[in-house]
């Protein structure tokens, strides 16, 4: 016995809490406008649009996730407050509505990350715990806190708020081009992907949700072929908030993309580079690595492969300047 | 007797005119996010936010003026079509709307202008009507063929349909920070200002509204000093948006800055080339000259000098982007 996409039971998210998400966000995540792309659109044969996430409070995507995660919790949590440990985009959307919501927020950090990450957190007014040689080590001691200290643990992908916040992405897409064909998502851990195709596949099962990872890191890819989490060796990528794995006790984001996303794809350091670029000079925005994936896919693809409308996810802006300054100089 | 700011019957431009110019352009122009600047906050003391109006279709705020004269025209004006002679933002504007809403659109140049900026007129599906060696003849064309073929023209700034378009960026402010204590904006000719000045003071008279000009081309400045509108030499600025004068024959901008714009400041070609490398740097967004200038003023205000919360209006994005990677270059 089969149930319509996104609305079974069974499923840990569904259409209604992606709509509930989006009431509960709406003072804290902004939403976000759609600039058509010309210059894409004639490349690849069809109309395309950006949605520009890069406009959020913190220039990413995640503060979503992190306000429909934050709103759940009892007022006993709240008081509590909450630990995480990513000191890139995720860690600073925690950061920022915990700030909001009057929320202590600890952020646990190895000792090896940049002073200038760790500078950015705590101007977001949490608390900073730095120390260890690595990302395990910070996140062995988060877990030692979270137990001892009774703080509330914000995954950073795998768990139904921060899916069904993501996924909020999809309503407003839907609601500015009705007739969507296609929506372009980055891909990492899987929690926007899974949330804008569990979204956009019950409000419109024709559309075709492709999710981009980068090749350097193709966790999600990797585990999906072998059909468990798998970890994979990880390189340095233009699409630094595209690294980590999906973790290997994943509960839902594996299972969601699996049964909701359409296509995976990957793409090299020289397509981000290049997509960097495009993206400064045809689309007058400043993008990450992360968040150029999607344009990217869309060059690499053939003409009229992908169904018009299509709408491309750009996820966030966090880049060094200067690092994006030395990539636009490089095709000069 | 006095009339409350805005909402007198013998205003060209008043509240109400601006709230139905909201309801009119809704499915054209866009709502434009709010971005929270803390780097500039924290050198000024304000909390600082940024009306990112780059977000438009064409990358500008002048959609929302050119929206509202377009959608007033009659079913007979329709027919007819327009005319104008802007080569910049607002010309892009009108052939945009005026594409969507399927009327016939003439643009006049004169054969000075660079073939890419002719080119993106053109893409926008505006008719090209190229010739004459300045803008003069550009606009004596103009003026011919509106009186001979019946085509409506669509003045840049000095028209109050104009001008309540530009004003709904105050109503968006208003509702999103609704203590705002001081509006920057940039000023020209003098229709942004006055609209955001109109909107802005019936809804919160204390709210201060600046507006900024660039030093090489104050005609606005020298005409409120003049007390009748004046012609000012003209010298090349990074602010290009900016120049052109008021209008010797102008009717309503002038009027209306001086009676609802609390303060008028200019600002230089450094210091505007300062706010450009600072928007990329600090606020990860692309912005033309004449968008830096609100930013430009906000560094040179004195600590405390402005009511916060301070929103400064980000216009607009068309710079050519290998100019603005050589003024980002000049400071490293």
């Amino acid at each position: 016995m089969t149930q319509p996409p996104g609305s079974g039971a069974a499923s840990p998210v569904t259409l209604d809490d992606v709509r509930a998400a989006r009431r509960l966000i709406a003072g804290i995540a902004v939403r976000t406008p759609l600039k058509g792309c010309d210059a894409l659109g004639e490349r690849i044969g069809g109309a395309v649009h950006l949605k520009i996430e890069t406009m959020q409070p913190t220039g990413a995507f995640k503060v979503r996730g992190a306000a429909n995660r934050l709103l759940q919790l009892s007022p006993e949590e709240r008081r509590r407050g909450v630990i995480t440990v990513s000191t890139g985009n995720h860690g600073r959307a925690v950061a920022y509505v915990a700030r909001r919501l009057g929320i202590r927020c600890v952020v646990c950090l190895s000792s090896l990350v940049p002073a200038n990450k760790v500078a950015a957190i705590r101007a977001l007014g949490a608390e900073l715990d730095v120390g260890g040689e690595n990302q395990d080590a910070a996140m062995d001691r988060a877990e030692g806190r979270a137990l001892a200290e009774g703080l509330v643990m914000v995954s950073p992908f795998d768990d139904p708020a921060i899916i069904a916040g993501q996924g909020t992405i999809a309503l407003e897409i839907l609601e500015d081009v009705a007739d969507a064909g296609t929506i372009v998502v980055p891909l990492s851990g899987g929690g926007l992907a899974a949330g804008v195709a569990v979204a956009a596949k019950a409000l419109r099962p024709s559309l075709r949700v492709v999710a981009i990872g980068s090749e350097r890191c193709p966790a999600m890819l990797r585990s999906l072929e072998a059909g468990r989490p798998v970890a994979v060796a990880e390189h340095e990528s233009l699409a630094d908030s595209l690294g980590g794995g999906i973790g290997l006790a994943n509960r839902f984001t594996l299972a969601l993309v699996g049964e909701f996303v359409d296509e995976i794809r990957v793409v090299g350091e020289a397509a981000i580079a290049a997509a960097m670029r495009f993206a400064f000079h045809e689309a007058r925005l400043v993008v990450e690595g992360a968040a150029a994936v999607p344009i990217a896919a869309l060059h690499a693809a053939r003409f009229g492969e992908f169904p018009s409308p299509i709408v491309a996810v750009i996820t966030g802006d966090n880049v060094e300047p200067d690092r994006l300054l030395a990539i636009l100089r490089a095709a000069a």
